[in-house]
């Protein structure tokens, strides 16, 4: 039994739901189907989601609502049309939305979810009814009834233990059951919703719950490609990849997959397929717990932009015990994260993400660090990109680093930072910016060109 | 004006203390004579040093003393006799070893760290004594009364800042000062030793306080090697090193110069040259704060073994702010210190040298690393070496990491770790340490041979 999601291209219009509604039928193992709300049917549109943060926001500021909320309206009124659909449906959106406009807006935050949550709660409504008008024995089922339970984080909610075991009782379904993506409820009946891409977080919590044979996450790509394919021309698929390399590779840039949405499959094991809804006889790409061809030692390489170098220095530093924690600490304190801390006896460079910066922080860090660590030279630099070189196939694999190293010094372009930790299922390289995309097409073209064009 | 420190093997015999005695007239800015206790004179010889620890040892078991006390006390006889100075010196240093070894023995650390240090400072006494006799106007300063303030940290002291002002008095002296090495006096007048190599500290702390122009440092090699030469035939010399490249390269097993020594000189930036009492004409090696001739942007490689590396993953670890930081707290706790932490985006691990753990140890980390940060998985790895590449000129040298991983690949071994920091002073990789020579061998081809004969 497969729980199949679908994102925001796949349910965009009358015409994909049709495909949407194929791919059900021609498998009856499809019995969970997760959807996004509707996303762009071309490349200016609007997705639904955003059409509802203007509606939100025009409600909290007492402006007009009613051709906003037209605007999102319209697009369901235009599916439903397409889909041969009934009235009743657009009425039973636009009483929920209305209700969802009218209601208490003094916990801001609650407010904005729940409006922005009802694009996939309603689309998930209008395509059970679809399903139902084509003679597909389905229900759509609230996260609510559900028992989706997670904490109280706004925008970035956790499932909690008990919303596995309420979700496997959907297990006994005779229907095809319809779930809205990206929100659940707190204990208190609050909703709240998952961090971005929240569809492929809710499908994978799905899958687990029901233990399903297969994730299936339908997007609009045949499969994930081993490199950016804005960067790099016509970039070789990939077929299977490892939760691991997945998860690598995610970190910095590849935005196929949320990789918090990985984690409840992971725990599982259950193997994840991303598949194209337009080209669905494609065989996509599997993400699996071990894989078994590892004829090629790298299975992708990721670029990300927006890191910044924090460098400390002091004579002795190795000497003192405690030193790396306490100026972790520091940051800690400040609420930044890090990704990586290479040292040199002396000194110790912490690569964390600009955004977390403001200047005003980093004066505070510099102040700090200088004070109390007595360092004796501490300052940030920035605009770096870090280049993550991802495989299972690394481990072991004598030379490897020496051939990355050697396609990006084929550049021209210095290495600022090179991190191998002892997992070795990546490699990853903090470069400058400006050379980010030349490094990317040279280690391309080292490890997955046919005939390597240094 | 010259701070002259002189090791052990250059004061272990009366030829070699006539060398010291021709080095010191041969040059009248060499003001201030720091001098080790007699070392050995022949391979399978002993230390004095060694000799006053068996008797401090067999004093504390009330063991018959007289035998060993001999030994040390023929040392200097032998000495003296060759020095042809009269008997009354060896009577001094026979009438103040009887005191120490006689002396309350009830704090163990004081009462051998007393003996311990009477090897440099009767040595000191005997060689003033031996300028006086050759005409040279010398007197044997103490520690004590020239206020070498240390803290109380047995064996390991730290010279307080109070010391430097105190013997900068010395500056003033007509005659040429004959300073013991290794050791100091706390406030309350306790003796306490620094830490291995402690006489060139004493050597370093005097030249900072006199504000020296140079602090020489006399040992039995004509300069440091580039590369370890009981691995490397016949290595490069060095002829002109930074404070930051000897620190990263002493680091690991570049035993000629001990790291702590240099911060005093380092900070008042004094440059420091080592050369050969056997061959004094012998240029040495340099140590300086900026060297300008930056040809080769390696200086050194240097390779240690005994490393160990707890390996450590969980799932969306990086999600987690604060986590590298509770690790490093658990390891605090341990009283372990730390090298190097590279991570990937799910796991870290932590480079650290072997001798700080043991079964019990390791044991108490996993369980608290497991429960206490929820780790999935965590555990050691041994038998691991580091191999360091130090030079000024690798910052901006595009393509040198790839050089060095390249070299390293050729030897078939696999590298383990690679760490880069921003400062780009060093490189290092951890690789096991079975394959530690012969990278070595490789990287030196690579780097330094004429030809590289990969």
């Amino acid at each position: 039994m497969k729980v199949s999601k679908f994102g925001g291209t796949s349910v965009a219009s009358a015409d994909q739901i049709k495909k949407v509604a194929a791919i059900v039928q021609s498998d009856r193992s499809r019995k969970f189907i997760v959807v996004s709300a509707p996303g762009k049917r071309f490349d200016s549109d609007k997705k639904v989601t955003d059409l509802l943060i203007d509606l939100a926001s025009a409600a909290l500021n007492h402006e007009e609502v009613e051709t906003k909320l037209s605007l999102v309206l319209d697009r369901y009124k235009e599916i439903a049309l397409g889909l041969d659909l009934e009235q009743t449906i657009c009425d039973v959106i636009e009483e929920d939305l209305r209700l969802r406009i009218s209601s208490d807006s003094s916990d801001v935050e609650y407010f904005v979810d729940n409006i922005k949550a009802s694009g996939e709660d309603n689309n998930a409504k209008l395509i059970s009814t679809y399903f139902t008008s084509i003679g597909l024995r389905a229900q759509y089922v609230s996260p609510k009834t559900a028992g989706l339970i997670v904490n109280d984080f706004p925008e970035r909610a956790l499932a909690l233990p008990e919303a596995y075991e309420n979700l496997s009782e959907l297990k006994n379904s005779n229907e095809i059951v319809v779930f809205p993506g990206f929100f659940g409820f707190t204990k208190g009946g609050l909703l709240r919703t998952f961090d971005r891409g929240g569809s492929d977080i809710s499908g994978s919590i799905l899958a687990a719950s029901v233990h399903a044979d297969l994730y299936e996450n339908f997007t609009d790509v045949d499969s994930v490609f081993c490199a950016n394919p804005r960067v790099v021309n016509d970039p070789v698929e990939i077929e299977e990849i490892t939760y691991r390399e997945m998860r690598e590779l995610s970190y910095a840039g590849f935005s196929v997959f949320h990789d918090e949405a990985l984690m409840p499959v992971y725990k599982a094991r259950i193997p994840v397929c991303i598949k194209n809804t337009n080209n669905p006889s494609a065989p996509g790409t599997k993400i699996v717990a071990e894989r078994k061809g590892k004829h090629r030692p790298i299975t992708g390489i990721s670029a990300d932009s927006g890191f910044s170098i924090l460098y400390v220095s002091k004579y002795l530093m190795n000497r003192e015990i405690g030193f790396g924690r306490k100026l972790l600490q520091i940051l800690e304190e400040e609420l930044i994260s890090y990704e990586h801390t290479p040292s040199g006896l002396d000194d110790i460079s912490v690569i964390l993400r600009s955004h977390q910066l403001t200047a005003e922080k980093e004066r505070r860090i510099i102040k700090r660090v200088k004070e109390e660590l007595h360092a004796e030279e501490a300052h940030f630099r920035h605009e770096f990109s870090m280049i993550v070189v991802v495989g299972e196939g690394m481990n072991n694999n004598t030379g490897l680093a020496a051939r990355a190293a050697t396609a990006i010094s084929r550049t021209g372009s210095n290495i600022e930072m090179i991190n191998q930790g002892s997992s070795e299922v990546s490699l990853s390289f903090g470069v400058h910016r400006s050379n980010e995309n030349k490094i990317l097409q040279e280690l391309y073209n080292e490890f997955f060109a046919p005939v390597s064009v240094g």
